[in-house]
């Protein structure tokens, strides 16, 4: 490799990039050219950033808008209420005059969908195989070469995929009928031959590794590379007949890992290893890509196995910095956009280095990035059949000019496909071209300077740095505490987190079978009653046998906590919030553990029993920080003279009576909210997951909390509920499982019994039959994935999954059919095994009740699928069942289920639709997904319940950003991990001082004196 | 009258002035003199505020420390734990070292003791009559002329006030005894004479005129210018036998008009009409004073009755000031300094110009107001006969002997009296000498320029008010709205308001007998049954017939309520707080008639009856604004790509139930906080004050609440009770009244009814026993005044009510006597004359009910009062009865009884006092008078009640300041006019909305985006 002289290449670089630009003076890329509507729409969305949202969204929806009612309402919803109003730039084109009459709405409107269609088309270079085939011929005619990608991403079931692999297979044959007539393209010599340039395989093809596989998923590597190279393989094997050459895609993030696997096997697989033709992406704006690539060069000179490396900026910026975001994960990509341009030269550079093992695609609209590489590679003295230039088709026409021009060796990204991915894929094109940062957009629409386009990304950084205003310090919560922010989603592309599940599911299997007391008063009590807890997915596997107390231990614990409470009422709040950051310490470090003795005790899936966890993370450190807030008494008034302080006071005993779904989250929450406010809990966890209540106890423990203040107290409800709920010495009982039991509670608390001295205070979280509506301009995509998760996670046992989904009319068969396949296409087997997406129930008694509703079910409706493809293993398993045909009047319209069972609905108008929803006795959870924002404004108002998601799932509530909980029967308290919950457990108190003693009254800081 | 030049007079005055100090050069007050204790203390409170409020409030409870070891705690609680903590300066004087042994604590506080005695002692003349005649004797013998008072302000009953006179009269006995013997004072001759300096008369008395009439106040002039008179004539007569002078002095602003009238009576009396000695005193720090003194002139001009004025320049400033803002009144007194000098000056002026009719003396120890007398009567001529000086005993001395020097003519002002209330007369004085603005603090402690010291006032106003900070912006409330100002006390010293309620009762009369039909939807519904309501002062008057609701009304009712829910849910929360606005705008319009009407339906006093309308006025204005700040969906969460709403959705048909002894407040509280949460209200009024409840109906439509928001709904609770609370449609129960009928409701609300979707909310404000406790060290002027009122306030009917009072051993006897006494004082007849301050309870039946209780207090206790002394005219009255040695087992320690009889409990230790009081089932008002830090601290945490008020009554929450309501049986829902109140009538509702679409989040402005 030779040495090069950086400082000498620098102000090369700058010239050949005046040179590029001389080149191609005076041109710009036709989406800026205001003349068009196009370049009109553009430059008054770089202008307007609602205008720019509302277009995109618009560009967005498109597809889905497939009558003229519905074009016009949607227009008239985005642009303006009424035809006025909608923005001038949209009208262009449509004619000048006149838009008052339905008829010149109509064409109106029809114009500006056949604008949009027209500017989606410039990217695409046909919608069916055929017309591809077509616009290739014409490309090369034009002295480019191609590669071919096919639009659809994300396909959500396997039918799905074999189509996608399909559409593939046709455009090959079309190309494959042909190819070998074209001449290769060697602009140099004006030759033709079998290679373009000599050297490149004239047919070259991008996959997007993820669309060949629907269950694909970070935490299973292996299965997903196993899924998608039984689909990419034969493509590969197809392109290989043809002599062409195939590069792998590089999607978000979660796949890089799957991605780098699926290229090394197919790379190195026996009988293709010979074969060089085989790329894959990296992407720069990626900080881990440097060391990817670095890697893959390793691995290629260790195997001996020439590869190819395509160098992009990358295209999901948006999406991994939200994702991170939302998650609290770092974030993964370069903040600044300079940034990746460095690792782009620095990348760009290793490779071209590297160029004896490692043929290189630069694909970038960047002048000074294509410059870069220019140089680079000449310096290097990399030869030209080692590296070629891409740029994306219908973009930066003036780039690929003057690549032509500069560097000959040009090669277009050329996507081909149905409109509605192809909507999608413009509104990315549309984002890119619209940026800020967009480097055309800055060399072509806004002007900028040579020198500024040209410069050095690393002065650019160091610009953009110093400008930058100071790191605003993170928000400040309550006592000096950072704010509250949620534990980070686990992240199983990282190899750790995969692996550190593996070990924790053997660590807690070491503990089987053993026997837990209860602990009253920090004492162990051993009773001669015990009850197994099983795994669900193996009934035989004991997890551990449970003491379970009767009538005399109950009424010990509560003795025993009443005196506790009396003490640690007037703990001071901060002291009480500590005992929780405490205990949130301990389970983030136990998170493993706790988290794989749920997916072995409930049967959670992986990633569910770490939410679990999680979210019980999130209660201690939000409650602590609640109680914080709250502990400070308030003044009330400001009148000199009196000081008035509003504070809180624990209730006193507080019965805690968890469920089994979420056996520690909702637990720990419900105990630890009783706890920092000064209350002493006895909780008795459910006997299906007494083990996982166990660990509460001991976290406590550990985490220094007073004996007394928190009891255990596994029990059967027939035989110490009653005395739980009616000793005249508790307070509070907190209760969160089924309707039934828990208006049984709040009946019998209501009793006042004989000694008692306060109104028992009932929190009680019950049931939900939450329904999620898919709109008739509903991103399926996005829908079918969210009520598959909604209605089947964790096998639907939660309160807020989706039991109904109901359906508009128009969309009503294409969302059942891809819906009914995605559910079919669902991996089923023991949670323990990540790979599964849906697990067995939680017992036998669970199984038989869920069956029973699924009988009920298909008598009611038409069965849409029913999964008995489970596990015959004596597993608590049920079949997945989705019926359609189902109305307000059905029981399984109206019934809780709690299990995969799901009632699809049909609705011929939003309102029906919103009707049918609110028309059971329960207002938990909902959802809507629609893309027509007066919908959306809508069910905002008039989906009335507790918990209600705009184009997400029914699941998944995180604290405090989504607060949890509902109303009618669904429960009597306030949303848990919302800033309401905390003050059911306390009574508010108020002292009054009168200050002012023989006439003086000293005076206080905040007095309202006199002016 | 001459005309003066007053820029003539400037000079004048600035040079008598400097002369005056040249003539009293390097004299300073005693109390400034560092040198001694006092001195050292004083200066010592100059410098630190925190020291001065612990020493002026130590030297008030100072005589109630009559034990060592009371007298040791006390010093340790208000000046360090530790004796070495105790400051220096106090410890001066005590030995400088060694104070680690008890015996030398002990000597040590025995030290501040007599030093902090020694320093009132300074500033009174005596503690007995005979030492006062002694100090009087010595005094004439220096050259000074003297005014007698007798300190002991505010006496609690007319026992007291008997023998507050025959002080006057022993004292007076002492002088006559001898002032014949006394050479007149005439220094300019030094001839000797009957009159001081040839024309005034030797002996002056000043006497406090509430002092003379414990049943002062001012809605009732007449009654309380009677009860004083009688006792004061005969001093006065006294007075006049000896050829004296006595002058009625002025105390605060309440008592002005009373105290003018006083001045009139006394003066234009046939028989005293002649005696020209009669003055009475004016505060130049009042606003209105300079009209009032013109109007003094006036009137003895137009009587041709020679006056005389002393004219001050105020001790209550801080009172005053406290009082009008606690009560939200404007402030009467000027809130500059210079101000009051300027009107010193003015109204100096004015009664000079008039010396002719009006003699003056001129109270100050301003040098500038002195010498502005001086110069101002040079100019008028007034012959020296005419104007006098007078300063305080033991204050100023280097003013009384400049005024010696200058003026001749001084007077010293000489309380006497006992130390107890002389350590109030000392901290008012410590207060003066140290404020900042003191003009003998400027001069002597401070060593102010002369030029500052003696400039015109207006100049010294000028400048301050350029100084002063720009006014602050009054607080912003929600919505724009100015913040929540309790609507202000009714003020009786203006005479319209007294007026006005005279006037309100004649017209509420007028439709006494009408009939009020229910209203349902706003319609007008009769029925064919009706109850009366009737005035319990007088049972025969008919105030009202009342339809009343069967079952089917109820339902109607119910109906009506629930259509007009679904639409008034979703009025925006703004508009719904401005229905609350208007209704508090119309019950302020309608104050005195919507008060009337109270006293004549339930019997509540003039100010009672004020304070229920004003109350119901503040609910009205606070839970608007809080709707409005609740209304604001609060984003939870900021993670971009994601935007969580969150925010409250009425809970639907609300069931007010309202007790009759709040009868517009609680009513309208309760209905107005279901409404403006977006509910709708059918309204069940108690019975016994159904017209009240009438008018909240009234109110409500004439504000434009739609119809059927708020339903009028009076009906037997034995017919349609359990509808109400039962029905399916109700979804929230608001009730406030006893805790039998509240866990009633509790009960039934709790069982589920067929077609019931919701939770039912009860929401249940019920009983108290409610306790004060009287530490050993408790100010008993306060304490008895607090705890009179408390328990006998309207009857004792207020679930606030003091029905215990729990006394400590070392003061049980002084506490109870001086309640009893008091207790024999209270004017009882019917609330419709203001002069009483007890009327009858709300009707036979409650009649009945308290005089069964009253006979088991009297078997159970020692009766101390048992009041039968009311009007036996068929009016509902019940004995005000008072018992002791009522223990915790007592049935009347321990049931409410709502109505005048309280229980007298004994405690040995403050712990054993709090137990008492904590010995109950409910937990809802309590008191505790003290002045011991730590016990006040000490209540604060373990006397465990909703509204603990520390050295005030119980009774007389006020809305937001006082957020009122309780817990254990006192209460099942939040305070009521607090923050947590509206909560309660709403569901949480969260809606979370997915932006992200296709990877693209528009950018929100509170987003964490990345840094």
């Amino acid at each position: 490799m030779a040495a090069i002289d950086t400082a000498a290449l620098e102000p090369k670089i700058v010239a050949r990039g005046k040179e590029f630009f001389q080149s191609i003076a005076g041109e710009a890329p036709s989406i800026f050219n205001k003349g068009w509507w196009t370049g009109k729409v553009m430059d008054w969305a770089m202008k307007n950033e609602d205008f720019k949202v509302q277009m995109f969204r618009f560009v967005d929806v498109l597809p889905y808008l497939t009558t003229s009612e519905s074009l016009s309402r949607h227009i008239e919803e985005y642009f303006g209420d009424k035809d006025a109003n909608i923005p001038d730039v949209l009208k262009w084109g449509a004619g000048k005059t006149g838009f008052g009459g339905g008829l010149v709405a109509m064409v109106l409107n029809k114009a500006i969908r056949s604008n949009i269609e027209g500017m989606a088309r410039q990217f695409i270079i046909g919608e069916k195989a055929s017309e591809a085939v077509k616009g290739i011929r014409q490309l090369r005619k034009d002295g480019f070469a191609f590669v071919i990608d096919l639009l659809g991403e994300a396909p959500l079931n396997e039918k799905e995929c074999d189509e996608y692999a399909a559409g593939y297979m046709e455009v090959l044959n079309g190309i494959q009928a042909e190819y070998k007539k074209w001449d290769g393209l060697d602009v140099e010599k004006g030759a033709g031959g079998d290679l373009d340039w000599g050297h490149a395989p004239k047919v070259n093809v991008a996959v997007k590794p993820s669309a060949f596989y629907s269950q694909a998923k970070p935490v299973d590597v292996a299965g997903s590379v196993e899924g998608m190279y039984r689909r990419i393989e034969p493509i590969y094997r197809k392109i290989k007949e043809m002599g062409g050459f195939m590069c792998i895609d590089m999607e978000q993030l979660k796949y890089k890992e799957i991605t780098i696997e699926l290229y090394k096997r197919l790379r190195s697989a026996p009988e293709h290893r010979d074969y060089p033709h085989l790329g894959i992406v990296f992407q720069c704006y990626l900080k881990c890509t440097e060391a990817d690539v670095s890697g893959m060069i390793g691995w290629a000179r260790k195997e001996s196995l020439p590869i190819s490396i395509r160098l992009v900026k990358g295209a999901y910026w948006d999406s991994e910095t939200v994702l991170a975001k939302q998650n609290g994960w770092e974030i993964p990509v370069w903040t600044i956009k300079a940034e990746s341009d460095m690792a782009h030269e620095r990348i760009s550079r290793l490779i071209l280095e590297n160029h004896d093992i490692c043929h290189f695609a630069c694909a970038s609209h960047n002048i000074r990035t294509i410059s870069n590489v220019i140089e680079t590679a000449k310096a290097l003295n990399v030869p030209e059949s080692r590296y070629e230039f891409q740029v994306l088709y219908g973009m930066a026409e003036p780039v690929r000019k003057g690549l032509r021009n500069v560097a000959k060796r040009v090669r277009l990204y050329c996507p081909y496909g149905d409109l509605i991915p192809g909507m999608a894929y413009l509104v990315r094109r549309l984002l890119e071209n619209t940026a800020n940062e967009s480097f055309l957009r800055q060399s072509f629409a806004e002007g900028a300077e040579l020198e500024r386009l040209l410069e050095n990304p690393e002065t650019t950084r160091e610009r953009e740095v110093a400008a930058k205003k100071a790191a605003v310090a993170p928000k400040a919560g309550p006592g000096g505490y950072p704010a509250f922010a949620n534990h980070p989603g686990v992240d199983f592309t990282i190899p750790a987190a995969r692996a550190g599940m593996a070990n924790a599911l053997a660590t807690v299997r070491k503990d089987f079978g053993a026997t837990y007391p209860l602990l009253i008063g920090g004492k162990e009590v051993k009773t001669a009653e015990t009850l197994d807890s099983y795994n669900p997915a193996k009934p035989s596997e004991i997890i551990g046998r449970v003491c379970q107390a009767g009538v005399k231990e109950t009424q010990d614990a509560l003795a025993v906590a009443k005196k506790a409470y009396l003490a640690w009422r007037d703990v001071e709040p901060l002291e009480r919030a500590k005992v929780l950051f405490k205990a949130a310490d301990i389970m983030r470090r136990d998170i493993n553990e706790l988290s794989a003795l749920q997916v072995l005790e409930v049967g959670k899936q992986w990633d569910q029993a770490h939410a679990d966890v999680a979210e019980a993370i999130d209660f201690l450190e939000y409650y602590g920080r609640e109680m914080i807030r709250l502990g400070a008494p308030r003044r009330m008034g400001n009148a000199p003279g009196e000081v008035n302080q509003y504070f809180y006071q624990g209730k006193g005993v507080t019965a805690v009576i968890g469920p089994w779904n979420f056996p520690l989250a909702i637990s720990a929450g419900m105990a630890a909210a009783a706890i920092v406010c000064g209350n002493a809990v006895v909780y008795k966890p459910s006997g299906l997951s007494s083990v996982v209540g166990y660990g509460i106890a001991r976290i406590f423990k550990e985490a220094g909390l007073p004996d007394g203040v928190f009891n255990y107290l596994p029990g059967k409800g027939s035989v110490m509920g009653d005395v739980l709920v009616e000793h005249p010495d508790v307070s509070v009982i907190a209760f969160t499982g089924s309707m039934e039991v828990g208006l049984r509670i709040q009946e019998k608390a209501a009793r006042v019994q004989p000694g008692q001295v306060q109104c028992k205070k009932v929190i009680a979280e019950m049931g939900g039959k939450n329904a999620i509506i898919i709109d008739d301009d509903a991103d399926l995509d996005e829908a079918v994935t969210g009520v598959l998760y909604s209605a089947f996670g964790f096998q639907g046992q939660k309160c807020s999954a989706c039991s109904r989904v109901i359906v508009l009319d128009p969309i009503y068969d294409r969302f059942v059919s891809r819906l009914a396949e995605a559910a079919k296409s669902i991996k089923i087997g023991p949670s323990e095994d990540p790979s599964n997406a849906m697990g067995p129930v939680v017992d036998t008694a669970a199984q038989a009740n869920i069956i029973k509703y699924v009988d009920i079910a298909c008598s009611e409706g038409k069965v849409l699928v029913k999964r008995t493809d489970f596990p015959a293993d004596g597993g608590c398993y049920v079949p997945l069942t989705i019926v359609e045909g189902i109305d307000k009047s059905h029981r399984i319209a109206q019934e809780e289920v709690f299990g995969p069972v799901l009632a699809v609905m049909r609705a011929k108008t939003i309102d029906e639709a919103l009707d049918i929803a609110g028309s059971t006795r329960f207002a938990l959870t909902g959802a809507i997904y629609s893309r027509s924002p007066k919908h959306l404004e809508k069910a905002r108002k008039e989906f009335r319940v507790g918990n209600l998601y705009l184009n997400k799932g029914s699941t998944g509530a995180m604290v405090e950003r989504h607060a949890f909980g509902g109303f009618n029967m669904s429960g009597v308290g306030s949303k848990s991990g919302g800033p309401d919950y905390l003050l059911q457990f306390m009574d508010p108190r108020l002292v009054s001082e009168n200050t002012i003693r023989r006439g003086f009254a000293p005076v206080e800081e905040d007095d309202d004196w006199i002016a």
